[in-house]
Order: C-alpha cells, then sequence, then structure tokens
C-alpha cells in the first residue's frame, strides 16, 4: 500500500461504482470498505479486491478519508445523508464526500450543506461516460462544490478521470449532466426517426447513415448509437429508463425557468414508451424501434 | 473557350444558383444563357460573366448542351417543366437536365418522365451544403435518376462537388436529403433548447458547448450553429422557412408511410412559429431565440 493515497470507501457498487473500486484497487488505494444496499453485490466486489463489506453506512466513514458514492438516484442520495442514527454524516468530521450519481441539483446543494454542517466537505462529480471509462481510470468527470473540496478530491479523481472539469457550485455539474444527456436524448431520438424513415422508403441504410455522417446530420449518438438502431442491437450501454429519467431532471429544471422544451417533452415521451412497452432496461438505441416498421412496437400513427 | 466542355445554361439563378454559374464560368465552360423569373437577378448574373440573358424557358433549351435548374419549389419545378408552350421541354430532344433544387421526390420523377417523353435526360443533383460550398466548387451532391444520366452529369458535376455520390433512381436523392436535413433540424432545435436552458440557469454557455462537444452532445449543428445560438448571430445560411419547408416534405414521407415522428413534427412547429413571428428568413439557428428568455419571442410556457 502506498501510504501517500487516501484511505477510500464505496457506497454504491452497481456496475459504476464496481468498476471504479477496482481501477483505484488496482493502483494500490487502500480500499477500506464497500458498501450497498444489494449484501450479495458488496460482498462479491469486496472478495474480489480483499476489502472489508461495512455493516452500516455509519461504518463506511468510520473506515475511510474520502467515500465514493454512486447511488441510484435523489432518493438513495437523501437516504445516505439522512439526518438518522445510520447515516454517512455520523462521525463524519474531517470526511470527503465524492457524490458521482446523476442525481438532482437540488440534491447536491442540500448534501453540500448536511455534510458541513457535519463538519466534513462534499462534491458532486458527475460522470458522463459508461463502465469500461470507469474500469480504465477514463471517465469525463464535471465537478461542483467548494473550491476547496474540489483541490482536495484532485488526486484521487485524476486517477478515475481522463477529463476532468471544476464547473462551478455544488449542483452546477448536474445541471450541465442534465443538458448533456437532454442533447443527447434529442439527438438519439431524431436519428431514430430518421433511419427508421429511411429503412420505410427502402433506402441503404448503410449509405444513409455515411450521408448523415458527412452533412449537417451528422452527431456523436450517429457513431455510437446508428449502427445498433439499423441492426437491432440493443445491448445496454445507457438504458431507455435511464434517458427518461435524465430527461426528467432536465425537464424539472425547465420547468422552475418557466421555459417551455417541446422537442425534449417529445423525447420524454419517447422513452416513457419504451418503458410502457416493457423495454426500458433496453439500450436507449431501442428508442428506433418505436419508429422502425414490424419492430413490434405498436404503431401510434394516424393514417 | 474549351471545346470539351458542354454548354450550360442555368435556369434559376439565386444564391446557389449564381455562385455554381460563377464558378464554372471561372473554369471556362460556356455559359449559353441564364433565366430567372426575377429578370434583374439574370441580368445582373448575365453581365457578370459575359452570358446571354435568356428570353424564355425554350430559349434556354435551345441554347445549351446542359441546363443546369435550381428553383424554389415543387411550384417552380413543375412550372418550368410544364407541357406548355413555355418550357424547357421544348425541343429538348438530347438535352441533360440536372435539377438541383430540394423538392419533393415525387416532382423529380415527374420532370424524369416527362424530360425521358421529350427525348431528353434528367437527373436530380441534391445538394447538402450552402453558398460557400457552390461558389468553390466543393459541394456536396448526392444524384438520383438513371446511371446514363448520371455518367454523362457526372464531369460537370465533379467541377462543382468535393462529393459526389449516386444513390439510386429519380427521387432518391431528394428522400435522402429531406432525412439529411429532417434529422439536421430536429438536432438544431434540441441544442436551442440545451442552450437556452443553460441560460436560463445562468451557467457558462462557452464552457458548456465545450462540454457538449466532448461528449454524446456533440453534433455537427452544435459546431456550425452553437456559437451564433449563443451570441444571437442569426445571419442566414440556411433559413427557418427553409427548415421548416424540409421539414413539411419529410413528414409528408412519414405520412405516406404511415409512421408517426414525434420529434420532427415538434421540430416543424419550433420553425413554423418562428415564421409566424415574422422571423422566416432568420437563419435556422434562430429557433433558439423560442427558448432564450428575453429575445423577444413570446413563452409559451405554462407555469
Amino acid at each position: 500500500m502506498n501510504s501517500s493515497k487516501p484511505r477510500v470507501a464505496f457506497v454504491g457498487v452497481g456496475r459504476m461504482g464496481r468498476n471504479m473500486a477496482l481501477r483505484l484497487h488496482e493502483l494500490h488505494y487502500p480500499i477500506a470498505s464497500v458498501f450497498d444496499v444489494d449484501r450479495a453485490r458488496a460482498a462479491d466486489l469486496a472478495a474480489s479486491i480483499g476489502a472489508p463489506v461495512a455493516a452500516n453506512l455509519a461504518a463506511v466513514t468510520q473506515s475511510a478519508e474520502v467515500v465514493i458514492t454512486v447511488v441510484t438516484d435523489d432518493t438513495a442520495m437523501r437516504a445516505i445523508y439522512a439526518s438518522t442514527d445510520d447515516s454517512l454524516l455520523r462521525g463524519a468530521r474531517g470526511r470527503l464526500f465524492i457524490n458521482c450519481a446523476t442525481v438532482s441539483p437540488a440534491v447536491h446543494v442540500l448534501v453540500e450543506r448536511a455534510a458541513q454542517a457535519s463538519g466534513a466537505e462534499s462534491l458532486e462529480a458527475c460522470m458522463a461516460s459508461s463502465i469500461p471509462q470507469a474500469r480504465q481510470g477514463a471517465l469525463y468527470l464535471m465537478c461542483g462544490g467548494s473550491r476547496h473540496a474540489y483541490e482536495r478530491a484532485e488526486p484521487v479523481l485524476r486517477d478515475l478521470a481522463a477529463s476532468l472539469r471544476y464547473v462551478g457550485p455544488a449542483g452546477t455539474a448536474a445541471q450541465v449532466k442534465a443538458l448533456v444527456n437532454m442533447v443527447m436524448n434529442i439527438n438519439t431520438a431524431g436519428l431514430a426517426e430518421g433511419l427508421g424513415l429511411g429503412a420505410a422508403l427502402g433506402l441503404d441504410l448503410t449509405m444513409l447513415r455515411d450521408v448523415f455522417a458527412q452533412t449537417g446530420a451528422n452527431s456523436r449518438v450517429l457513431e455510437t448509437d446508428g449502427a445498433d438502431m439499423q441492426n437491432r442491437e440493443h445491448e445496454c450501454y445507457f438504458s431507455a429508463a435511464h434517458a427518461a429519467k435524465d430527461a426528467g431532471i432536465a425537464l424539472a429544471l425547465a420547468h422552475q425557468a418557466n421555459l417551455d422544451l417541446p422537442l425534449a417533452m417529445a423525447t420524454k415521451a419517447q422513452f416513457d414508451r419504451l418503458i410502457a412497452l416493457g423495454q426500458g432496461e433496453l439500450d436507449k438505441s431501442a428508442v428506433a424501434d418505436l419508429t422502425f416498421q414490424g419492430r413490434g412496437a405498436p404503431s401510434t400513427a394516424t393514417p
């Protein structure tokens, strides 16, 4: 063990949290403990890296200087930082919490306030990347919080990220992430319509994607999702349910700002429709199945 | 004059047609005549390149082996190929018509049929580029029609295009173009919502565009329109009215195929709204003004 590296604990070891822990373990960080509401999941990771499973949240905080959390949603974030006996905030003086889940900006603000009241610091570190980047320490990370917390977190985050950026106070990174995903999901739903209509017209979709790539229709999602839409390969990198959740966060921000976002609303409706069809756990590229004829999704077209 | 180059005439010398004519003139093509319903426009170009203004459409056909048309819309295309006395089809035997306007796929099919009935050939050559590319001979051209017509047109088109592609029978290129513009316009309207919401949240939009560019939100329209949306610079490269027209073509194709395209519909509604606000002649980037607060567009938000 390298004594210059802080003791790190993990809360929430689904695919992202697990792979971040594997990465830091590989770099010889002492992984002080791991915790997950799914105890089997925590035990599995713990066995892989020879780390203890924490009995509860207070034990996590007791075990480490730096606690990295990657939980599911706003509710889970509020729960782990609750003012109850079993909370990360118990005995938290001096700790640094780094929160990587995509949750509402307001929740990051609340968590920062609660952490500070407990003598700790917190930082939001929003991720705009997926599993392979987590495993390889090549995340795209945007951080929101105090400058002091950012500078303290920076050495650990540099070991997890290929790109690291401080964007402003707590909640700002979640706002930027919500906007990134909103625009990405609009582009995804729009590409699905373009390819689906192309298929209905009998066009060669490989030619069509090639033309899109060379013209004003080009986009990152064309690169990442275009072939998958054509070939109906929806192994999940970023689920439709996740896309719908992100859309909800962005639309809530828009509602607070009194803005009408018709494209974002139409996009959310498409992903909600996928979920209603029981396909929420497919990759977001499955939104194409709503437009491609003969793919089983009931048409809503009115002839 | 190079005798190996065919005599070329131009019908419709708005900004695209004019710049294509200037390009071919520069390459020493004999420009046999020019014609436009706006006679001053035709006269201006004719004076620039020392070419005659044709008295009528039949005179255009009489003057040249190759006639390049760049007209406004379906109605104009039907008019120049009408079965009347003043039509490009009068005395058209042996002529090659190259039609560069973005019109409905079905109109290209009708024009090809009428040209063939007159002993001529026609080719659709859809452009996915703008004025500077026309002037520099760097157009992105997609061609639909018979292989024979394509091969005959190819030497001239190579002098106009940086990228030239045969995509299938008459009407196919217009279909592909409609899909390119549909996806481009969806991405544009979606980007406008992302930047507009970012502005409402008080985010640094230069930072936000930078993050978009590095993540799944990246797109060609982010490169071409992102800064213009931020800075409210809507000098026209591709007008909002044009975007609405394209959306109409794509939605008509979708309707025929019995497909529901909610993103394309929401996008058309946004561009229609710009037109209703008297801003149809601004660049498509002006769609951002519908979302950015304080830019004069009435909010439709329901608080």
